[in-house]
């Protein structure tokens, strides 16, 4: 299959690091043009699903501007311009809860907006953590922390309680591995 | 948890029904205000993991604009304005293939960016899926129709075959249905 060629990119709007909006001219495989493909850049990011040596999982309650009322919420955020998803995710998890993890599972990366969008998210299993330090995180959000068990954990992805989709995904990709699955 | 206040929005790009981008003045519980938080407007999708009555599973092999070579993709599109995510996944089910669902599970509502996005995605599993006429979708992307047994799909899935956020999600989704799991 023949990819999509970029003819021309048009800046609309630009607010780094947070988003960049260009209008693209694409040449299609047959000859035909579309002259004002939008397209969007926001950074990559990262979520973690994060059990520790007590077998628990931590995750946040919390509210996000998007959201209607509070969800479960992931450890994570954005990736920093040229830091590598993993050290992301072991930055994400220190600011935000303290812990520390001593082993790391990559449970995959995927484009967000196949159509339109340049942002990845990478999800990551994080096991035996710990908490070595108190949480740093300057989020701008209200949240507080939460452990799950395994089997709660299970029942809040089953009842819809993960509302964002990275979230959702995040754990159901977790629930798939044999570190959790077996 | 108190949420944030909207004071006040500024459009800063509308290209109807694709992109609209805001500027939200924003008040955060503290007080402190922000002045240009940016706001995403896309529409609403759904996706669809269908089961055939010869128990195999429907999806493309396609590319996608935002994407580097090709992907395992799933059905689906835009939810059409005042059309219900259910309508929308029937209607996109017999276009995109031709076939048609005797049963739908609802496989939730996610939100797609909990910071700057208003764009749902709404999942669904269609099981008894029988051809009833020749596909018309007009999708502009290139796209062959793939069957793959449930163990080929769980391979799939677990090797990434299935490159965007959306169509990783609706699979782990899917599998975690009692439908597909016992």
């Amino acid at each position: 299959m023949i990819p999509w060629k970029t003819i021309k990119k048009k800046l609309i709007h630009t607010q780094p690091p947070w988003l960049t909006v260009e209008q693209h001219e694409i040449e299609l495989p047959g000859g035909r043009k579309i002259p004002d493909w939008p397209w969007i850049i926001t950074p990559d990011y990262v979520n973690i699903v994060a059990q520790t040596r007590e077998s628990d999982f931590l995750f946040f309650l919390q509210t996000k501007y998007g959201l209607e009322g509070e969800s479960l919420a992931l450890i994570g955020g954005f990736v920093e311009p040229g830091e590598m998803p993993r050290d992301a995710a072991r930055r994400e998890l220190l600011e935000e809860t303290g812990y520390e993890a001593s082993e790391w599972i990559d449970l995959g990366r995927y484009l967000v907006d196949p159509n339109r969008g340049i942002a990845h998210g990478n999800f990551f299993l994080a096991l035996q953590a710990q908490k070595i330090v108190d949480p740093t995180a300057d989020d701008l959000e209200e949240q507080q922390m939460i452990r799950l068990t395994l089997k709660e954990m299970k029942a809040a992805m089953d009842r819809g309680d993960f509302k964002v989709l990275a979230w959702a995904a995040c754990v159901a990709l977790a629930l798939r591995n044999d570190r959790l699955s077996r």
